[in-house]
Formats: structure tokens, C-alpha cells, sequence
């Protein structure tokens, strides 16, 4: 993790599930204030866009070193700048990075970094999604939590089945529980039936209806993989 | 904010941008903590899934009084659950929200929560994106960064000009800053000439080429709608 802002890590991680697992060094966080980077008497790590506008952007020359190091620290590790710019993370992109040795993280404040930087080392461009944040650390921790509940000894068996279901780029179905009617509103009938089965085509119903009435850019994607594929139920 | 996890609050929005705005009553944040409505010795929130599968979900009759309270509390505002299943999170989105009299969020742990609840109170599901997190805060923390930026006095005018640019369905045009050359890279020549209307062009060409080449759906939603309105450039 290179920021800014090395106080807000782990932060939020800190708690909970990627908490625990981090006390358990089921995964590990090495952080780098680029402030440590910086030049002169005030540590700059910014500077006036070429051409005018508004805003700062990050240097390259102060970035540089950080990456290098940080990547020297863990070759083979992917690097990851996270920015609008990106292209948007998927959970598929997530079940990779989480099996694989780890990931350097640059954190963008201000307008961003200059684009030689991400010219000149082999960073990918990853965005949380069309909206803007101040700052790239919010996106990073959103990141690594999606990683961490993957490693394995973190949540068992569990996760990777809700896995599974966006795999198959299939919203989740309804949950229900206990009690069975509340404010006047049943539990389904099917959910207490007992049968297996048809608890399982409901619910393959329902994920798939919800998708195709919510998210059509989804639900076309997958009918045209299935089609590739060869189109079996 | 409703929430398990009321430590996560603010949180990484203590810092920074968002927190100073915080000390300075730009914003203001109340947290619930969902435990204080479980039921029995052990406050429990949760229950297993109706039907069977892994994991619990979250008790309609548990949450629905830490809603209403909240609601009731101030009214109008807008009522969001943060869930993969919902509709992606947008910056046109995020500025409706800004603009409004407040947000009350619904941070699901777990399976998620009870269908029902999600029916009988006004919620809004709203997704970050295709990916699973092991729970809404870091949503909830994402969501609120991208509405404070955005709140006048935070970041004054510069905020709103680098939301125009996303309005248009464009990404942003790439940075540079000093040096002028770095690695033997130059900062491309029109950026230090001076002219501002051909800055002006070739940022806006970048723009759209970038737009083009990473993400041909907000430039066919662009294409879409510059035919709608009348096509002009």
C-alpha cells in the first residue's frame, strides 16, 4: 500500500473478518508513506498540472522510487493504480489476485499521478466504479477486503460459494428467516416445504429474474456466454 | 449509519478531506449500533436462511425499529442498502444524494437481510459494483466519501469541475506535472506550449480516445445520447 494517508490502514481492516485474519497472519499489510518520498523542506509530492487546470498531480519522479522498492519487496506481485480511469474491478479479477502472491497498491490524490508513471512501470488501471472519491484509499481497503475473505482459513468453504453465484453473473437470490410471518409478510411457502429440490429451482428462478429486471447488462452477458457455449439450462 | 461494526465509523473518513470537514459541521454522522436491537442474553441480530444454505441472515423484526428510528429521526431522507444485488452506484447518483437533506444507511453483514424488510420500508439497493465484500461498510464509507467531496466548502469549486467531466460519460484526460522530461519521457509537447485552446482540444481528444478504447459502454452510452439530444459536438 503506498498513500498519502499511511493512518487510514488498515483502518476498517483492522475490525471484523479481514481483522481476525490479520492477527492470524493469514494475510499482511506493509504500508509506505509516500510523504517519506517527497521533496524539499515540505516533503512535496505534487505539483501544478502541465497545460493548467485545476488541482495537483502526483510526481513521478517522487513515485518512482516508492513503486520500485515496494515491488523489488515482493516480485511478482500485481500493481494496481486505482483510479475512474480504470477498468472496472469484477469479482473474477478479485478470485485472481487473491490466489496469487499479493498486490502493490497506489493510492491517487488530487487530479492523480502523472501518466509517465503508469506509462513506465507495468501498472494495470482498476476502477471501484463510475463515480469519484477523493482519494484512492477508500477504493484500496474496499479492495482488499473483497481479497482477504477469499485466502483460504478466512471464511472456509462459505465464500467461495457466494463466489460461484457471480461467477455465473447471477444476482443472489432473496434470503428469508425466522419469523416465518412478520408484518403481515410470509415467509415463501417453498423456503418451508422441506424439498430440496424445489428450494433450489426457486431460488435459481428468483436469481434469475432479479437479474434480468435489475441488471440487463448482466443478464445479457451471460446469455451470450451461454450461447458460446453451447447453450445448455 | 446502521451497522454491526459501529468502530469502522468514521473511521478512514476521520481523516483527510472528509474530516476535516467533519470537525468543521460540513457533515454530520449518527451510527447505530445494530447489536443494541438483538434479541435475548446474546443480542442476536441474525438467524439462519429459511430454506437452508450457508451462512445467517439479518432479522426483518430485529432491524425494522433501528430503521424506523432512524428514519424518523430525519425525515426525507434517502434510505440505501448496500448489497451486489442492487443497482451500480453512480456520480449522478452520488450528487442527488449530496444535494439532499441526508442519507440513512443499511450496513448488511452475513447472507444479507430478510427479503421483507427490503420490501416494506422504501429501501434503494445500491451496489458498489460486481464484486462481494464481506460487508456494507466499506461501501457505506465509499458512498459517503464520494457525497462530502461533493458538499459546498469541502473543495469548492474544484470538486464540481471534475464532476462535469464524468457527466459526460467521458473518463478523464490523462495528467502530467514537473519534470518536463523524467526516464528519458517528455511531457507531450502541446501541455507546454502555452496555447490554451489547443490544450483544450487535445485534452478533450484524449478524453474521448481513452473513453473509446477502455470503456466502449459509457462511450456507447455517450454515442446514445449525443444522437438523443440532437447530435451536436
Amino acid at each position: 500500500m503506498l498513500t498519502l494517508y499511511p493512518e487510514m490502514f488498515p483502518g476498517p481492516l483492522g475490525t471484523s473478518l479481514a481483522g481476525r485474519a490479520l492477527e492470524r497472519d493469514l494475510w499482511r499489510l506493509d504500508v509506505t508513506a509516500l510523504r517519506e518520498y517527497g521533496l524539499g523542506r515540505h516533503r512535496a509530492v505534487d505539483d501544478t498540472p502541465s497545460g493548467g487546470g485545476p488541482g495537483m498531480v502526483m510526481r513521478a519522479d517522487v513515485l518512482a522510487p516508492a513503486i520500485d522498492a515496494a515491488i523489488e519487496k515482493c516480485p511478482g506481485q500485481a500493481l494496481i493504480y486505482l483510479t475512474p480511469r480504470g477498468q472496472p474491478l469484477t469479482q473474477s479479477r478479485i478470485r485472481r489476485l487473491a490466489a496469487g502472491p499479493g498486490v502493490v497498491v497506489l493510492c491517487g490524490r488530487f487530479e492523480g499521478v502523472d501518466q509517465r508513471l503508469l506509462d513506465a512501470r507495468p501498472f494495470e488501471e482498476v476502477s471501484l466504479g463510475d463515480f469519484i472519491l477523493s482519494g484512492g484509499e477508500l477504493a484500496a481497503l474496499v479492495l482488499i477486503d473483497a481479497c482477504v475473505r477469499l485466502l483460504p482459513g478466512v471464511m472456509g468453504a462459505h465464500a467461495s460459494q457466494a463466489e460461484e453465484s457471480f461467477e455465473d453473473d447471477l444476482l443472489e437470490y432473496p434470503h428469508y428467516t425466522r419469523p416465518d410471518i412478520w408484518e403481515g409478510r410470509a415467509v415463501p411457502e417453498v423456503l418451508t416445504s422441506g424439498h430440496h429440490e424445489r428450494i433450489r429451482s426457486w431460488r435459481q428462478e428468483r436469481a434469475e429474474a432479479t437479474t434480468r429486471e435489475r441488471r440487463p447488462d448482466l443478464w445479457a452477458r451471460r446469455e451470450a456466454r451461454r450461447r458460446r457455449d453451447g447453450g445448455e439450462t
